[in-house]
């Protein structure tokens, strides 16, 4: 499986291998499975042989197996994180857990090291001693598995030259190792091969050499060991971040999570991200029904199943009932919650399951107030970003080079018209009443950057032809709207309007675009109790972060992705 | 629709009317549909008349219609929320937009409103004056129907006797009114009615009177009216408490939201709730697919449908992918999202679609850690409720009475066999190595109340055979599981367990259990790479608000619920 693969960019643009290489690869897992027993078993025989020979340290090293691992007791020791294990703990005795990142014995009486625990690593030092460490210790340790767990006690010290294979500068002279699971000894794939940039592998290339390269396909079948890079935990730390406030404070390069008062105190002037922004605006958490009986955007992609023998389909969004909880005077709402979509785009940027940002508020006049709610909310959840997780951004970095967005501290507005105008003046040449596609839209991204020096900017007034019959017309034209979209990078993230709150009004663009009035007649319905003026946004949380950190595939940005061709893991 | 109803306890309690007597309902409210159609069209003839008569002060009242609700313009117009129009504001002209909840003429030269916005109440004065306020005015306000939505300006003026039909304890003088949407006359339910407490009714029919009681169904129909009574606005605002620690800060007992900075200093030192506290414990917020291959929990009550030709599943909890990010080194994880469970329990605590609080965590050594997050997270997250929902509590206790919540600073643990042996004591025996039904359950927690004074508790090390298949069995005897179960007032609201994190074991105990291997393949594979040992706990969002306020059915704490009859609103 971690053999150098040919991948074209396009294949890994867009995620995939084709079915027909799978049949192929799926025997060659098979085979590789088998392989793998086979070996795991010669291993633990050689590993109970070396065991047996006689050892006054015995006790000082081995695998904890069940029951030993099944919650037996609790001892009171104190274990320290590796990323907490530097030259404050000189001489001190710690106990850490990590993973085993790579193993390298040095003749029979020297073993390294390098213990790997949410991303810091330290390197373990084993030297055999009379009555402190023995052969067989030594052999123990360098004998086990890649990404097994253990649990090592051992003795800070701090060398004189700079450790250039793991992140903590001290080292950890072993006296106890204990194996606590056991990977498999030949891996599906290396967390180095995943963790390598295209720069790297290109580098070698053109000194001859030829570096794994684990495509977008493989990542997502052995999901659990790609996630492991340091890059896809900064990610999925960053995507935690956008949606969260997370309480952290830094000690020493080291992200230390504090209970309530000092985090509160470090935070006090910091910017808060999607929900702690909305909550303090007066936005009150909601969840809505993903089984409904009617589709919320119409359509074909929607996904249908029998729901206790009445047809009903997933959510394509929770846009009819945040407004119904807006009719339910709940004044302002938002939901951080799945999308479901039966999409066939096999594209960069489409998955069948995403993770939806809505919001819905009463508006007073204009849907200009909505826009300000986003032109604030992501002006300050940027701003975050950048101070908060600069880390996890350059761990990013480091595997996918990318240029810190550029963003106006007051968030560009233009009219869809303007767009137009701008791209005409630059030879495009689009319907003015149509919508603009993918490549248009990278194009108006690049006019934009270069007369403006930003690229996040609102792009409003949209054609009503192109938008859901839940948009409000515009006052002046009936051929325009009051809507918006939002751009990251050329890419749009958000799309945001005023709704119609008359249920006449709704009835008819409803029909007029072919709705079935009946399956969503409880959603009219709510409109006729008294409805106040009100609009919304709605934003795709894996494109925030896939844009913000200018990665090409939406995949990176899914834990677990769901596209046309995928359902597993 | 809104005839006094007969509704036994049981229907009440059960959530719902028979199917055969939905089939009438539905023709009954075609026929008020069109009914109030007609009305709506009357009122409408009669108010344009009424308009045409001469009067100088016609731009100070008056229907504002569309288009001058479609974002025509941005006034620059301050509004004041109707919770803050206090003696504060005493001789001041203020603007406030909210819903009509009784209108009231006094002849034809005065004429009483109050105002609703966000459970607050204003009442609004309009007496004829020259120059001020014509008698059209007066004739138009009053003729409002409730529950429309108005823009009042005015002029705030303190009475000399307390205002006993509204929260504010000021008048406002209405110098202009404009109505912003019309609900219809006639309403399918009456918030009066609809927030009236069955004690009252009670009440009143003892002195010969019978007052409207709006069943559970009825309410559910007709949902964005039901929403609008002070104890559903506390109920709603108190889940996303659950969740999410709100940031406000009263002010004259209004709740207000203030922007970052107020924020954080009014909140240093105030408790944490589940996502913010399991943040500050380290946890990273994910999110996993609802879209899965294999069913997550085995057994029947599984939602299917088809995945572009394949056959798929709605997830019944995150369990799988939440143990999987666990592999992928992610450390501690949680989760809040829908979780889907095709049962057929018509019960007052089961729904088809709830809100689950999952979470996920790297063990050291025993389960017991796992409990102490349980633990500390839910004394912490009822103190806060205790402490910042004072208002909410209140209005959700005037409608349903019920006494705070009996808990612990250390939550009492018991194990099952503990239980059982109080159970035995108390003359009631149940099967030692079988899982206690609803009523046991109920029991227990009445001993535990008896024995310990608290309503909360934990029952750990439950018998192997009555839990899932990943959960890992008790070290020293097999008939027994490291796991648990947490209850509130004599409900099961949280389940949890040290999970197996030994790839050969957990396939034996699926096999066990007849679980197709190949449906988790992904899951078993993903313990073969290194898998530290680890458990977790989910809870039911919707269960917790219902049984924190002792409330009878779950549909009450669920926004838009879905049970075996019910996929709309």
């Amino acid at each position: 499986m971690s053999q150098p693969e040919n991948t074209s960019n396009r294949a890994e643009e867009e995620g995939g291998t084709t079915l027909s290489k799978k049949a192929a690869k799926k025997e060659a897992i098979k085979q590789e499975k088998l392989k793998r027993q086979q070996e795991a078993a010669a291993a633990a025989a050689a590993l109970a042989a070396a065991s047996i020979e006689a050892d006054p340290l015995s006790e000082n090293y081995g695998e904890v197996a069940l029951p030993d691992l099944q919650s037996k007791a609790v001892s009171g020791r104190k274990w320290t994180e590796v990323g907490l294990v530097n030259e404050s703990l000189k001489d001190k005795t710690v106990l850490v857990r990590g993973r085993i990142q790579t193993t390298r014995p040095v003749g029979k009486n020297i073993g390294f090291l390098v213990l790997r625990e949410k991303g810091f690593t330290l390197q373990c030092v084993l030297t055999v001693a009379d009555n402190l460490v023995s052969r067989q210790t030594v052999k123990f340790a360098t004998s086990l598995s890649k990404e097994s767990h253990v649990d090592i006690e051992g003795i800070v010290s701090v060398p004189d030259a700079p450790i250039k294979g793991a992140t903590q500068q001290v080292e950890l002279q072993v006296r106890k190792i204990y194996g606590i699971s056991r990977a498999l000894p030949t891996l599906p794939i290396n967390i180095d091969d995943a963790a390598r940039s295209e720069v790297d592998i290109e580098k070698a290339l053109q000194g001859g050499e030829q570096l794994v390269r684990v495509n977008q396909d493989t990542r997502l079948n052995f999901r659990v060991l790609d996630l492991r890079t340091p890059a896809n935990q900064g990610i999925f730390r960053i995507q935690c971040q956008v949606e969260n406030e997370v309480p952290t404070v830094w000690q020493n390069d080291h992200r230390v999570v504090y209970t309530v008062v000092p985090y509160m105190e470090e935070l006090r002037g910091a910017d808060l991200i999607f929900r702690q922004f909305l909550l303090s605006e007066g936005f009150v958490g909601i969840h809505t029904p993903k089984l409904i009986a009617g589709s919320s955007e119409g359509g074909a992609s929607v996904f249908r199943l029998d729901y206790k023998g009445r047809p009903a389909c997933l959510a394509q969004s929770p846009q009819l009932h945040k407004q119904m909880a807006i009719c339910g005077d709940l004044g302002r709402v938002f939901e951080i919650g799945p999308v479901f979509r039966a999409e066939d785009s096999f594209t960069h940027r489409h998955l069948c399951e995403f993770t939806g940002l809505d919001a819905e508020m009463e508006i007073k006049e204009h849907y200009s107030e909505v826009m300000d709610v986003v032109d604030r909310l992501f002006v300050a959840m940027f701003d975050s970003l950048n101070e908060n997780c600069k880390k996890e951004l350059e761990a990013i970095g480091k595997q996918y080079p990318f240029e810190p967005l550029k963003y106006l501290r007051k968030t560009l507005r233009l009219t869809f018209e303007e767009g137009v105008q701008m791209l005409k003046e630059a030879g495009v040449e689009v319907d003015p009443l149509g919508d603009l596609n993918t490549e248009v839209e990278r194009k108006l991204g690049k006019l934009v950057l270069e007369k403006y020096d930003t690229e996040f900017y609102i792009l409003h007034r949209y054609p009503l032809a192109v938008r859901p019959f839940y948009t409000m017309p515009a006052y002046d034209n009936p051929a325009y709207s009051n809507s918006f979209d939002v751009f990251i990078r050329g890419e749009e993230i958000i799309s945001g309007a005023q709704r119609v709150h008359v249920p006449e009004l709704l009835s008819t663009r409803a029909e007029g675009l072919g709705i079935d009035l009946k399956s969503i007649e409880t959603y009219i319905d709510a409109f006729r109790y008294g409805a106040p003026p009100h609009g919304g946004f709605g934003v795709g949380l894996e494109r925030v972060v896939m844009l913000f950190c200018a990665l090409n595939n939406i995949r990176k940005t899914s834990l677990f992705p769901r596209d046309p061709q995928r359902i597993t893991p």
